[in-house]
């Protein structure tokens, strides 16, 4: 198939065939991520795969019960590594302080998820489908402890791969003329913004279940799963908080906006753990 | 071809013919963009393409004055944009707060990189090469200004496209079992780490002009694109600051480790400028 038509029909794939992926696959995957660009070669990558079912389930655990990452034969766990350039640095009677520089960060992110979608693609061309699987954010502490990530070493991305069983409906998405500006930025009017996110999510009906399926596909997916009641939760919460339209459930459910701010310090203070500081200003 | 060996033999082109990339084409990109995954589909990103001569020289001064980007037909601007997102939510009664939340901030910027390494790919697959210039974030408040970026949206990555000119040899990478590790992350001794990188770089000759393609292959295409000596320059200084080994190269010359420190106060005022905090811990 046309790589253009491959992107474009790609979402992500949550429920997965229990058959592993061949270790010859597996190895192109890597190859493949290893190949990525990365900002002035430095490579500050490690990738963890976790296969073993018992892996599998901790780290389901550290990423808020998502069944798929229990499920699906293969995890990658995409890492920002500077324990092995600062040790290399060390070796050679020179210094590299990434862990510092917020500059070193931000470019080593990059590369991070450069790889990660090169793998993303890449699988998708040979019928595996994939998933992102961000909240490993959030336990950075614990997943560190599980997988013996050394000091320098932050756990950023989680890829959960596999073959579909089931893919989704094509998720709403936003009109390419929304993101793209010509030259500068184009301003928008309330009623250009309002109308680009109605033709994203169409009509609001928080009685109607089918809602979940564009809005709310984890929901769905993890219930077929033994998810136990996300889906059921989630129309009660809706109820619960009143919430009336597609922002709201968004910013007021799923991730709510105060909630979202208080979750800094948890994030930073994991960072600190794992030696990292570049947020104050020298 | 295959897209395991297009995706092996890829490498960054900074060397371009002067013609336009076809509009059809640039339309493919960006929907294949905006077809990316991202977290929550919430979508946060704006992507400026640029190809006005006058803006591709402005965007050139904002990146440190590498000529490629002066000179290929196309750089799109990868922004992180949470304008939008705000916006729509206050039309909806309710609150965005990602700009506080650097939770948001890494999923975003995630969603930013994985859109734009889709379009890296895709490019490739159409026979259009393109390179990452990550410094624009050391410009974040020039580049708001001249591409009339509103508060709460950070260019963060530049991508500059075109037909390779010519196309540089294979630079040296890690192998791919130093990034990879089974179930857990593999400890490494000393020897282990050395070899690593041995393997990678080979022998250092700092005399040997032939270093910089696979070290600083940006010094030698830009000398090609009238870049005003760079690789002199680099030989001088490698000479003066007595740079004997591979990881001296990067970290004393490329990325002097302490003005990598050093620049954090840059770029997180920028960011402030920009209407984003979440450096605190609330």
């Amino acid at each position: 198939m046309d790589l253009f038509d491959l992107l474009m029909q790609r979402r992500s794939v949550r429920n997965f065939e229990a058959r592993p992926i061949p270790d010859e696959i597996v190895d192109r995957l890597v190859q493949a991520a290893n190949n990525a660009p990365s900002g002035g070669n430095i490579q500050p990558l490690s990738i963890v795969l976790v296969q073993a079912a018992e892996n599998r389930a901790r780290l389901a655990e550290l990423v808020g019960e998502q069944p798929w990452v229990r499920n699906a034969p293969l995890s990658m766990i995409f890492c920002l590594d500077f324990h092995r350039v600062k040790r290399w640095a060390a070796l050679n009677d020179t210094e590299f302080l990434g862990e510092r520089a917020f500059s070193h960060f931000l470019i080593a992110y990059a590369d991070l998820m450069a790889a990660a979608q090169t793998v993303t693609v890449l699988a998708e061309s040979l019928g595996i489908g994939s998933v992102y699987v961000g909240t490993i954010q959030s336990n950075v502490g614990a997943a560190r402890e599980v997988f013996e990530l050394p000091e320098h070493v932050l756990p950023l991305m989680v890829l959960t791969l596999g073959y579909p069983k089931t893919v989704p409906h094509r998720i709403p998405k936003l009109k390419p003329e929304v993101i793209v500006h010509r030259e500068k930025y184009r301003a928008s009017s309330d009623a250009e913004i309002a109308a680009a996110f109605d033709a994203k999510y169409g009509a609001f009906d928080r009685k109607d279940e089918s809602y979940l399926e564009k809005a709310f596909i984890e929901a769905v997916e993890a219930d077929k799963q033994g998810g136990d009641g996300w889906s059921r939760m989630t129309m009660k919460e809706m109820t619960r908080l009143e919430i009336s339209n597609n922002a709201q459930f968004l910013f007021r459910f799923r991730y709510p906006a105060e909630e979202m701010v208080k979750l800094n310090a948890r994030i930073i203070d994991s960072f600190r753990r794992a030696g990292f500081d570049f947020f104050g200003e020298e």
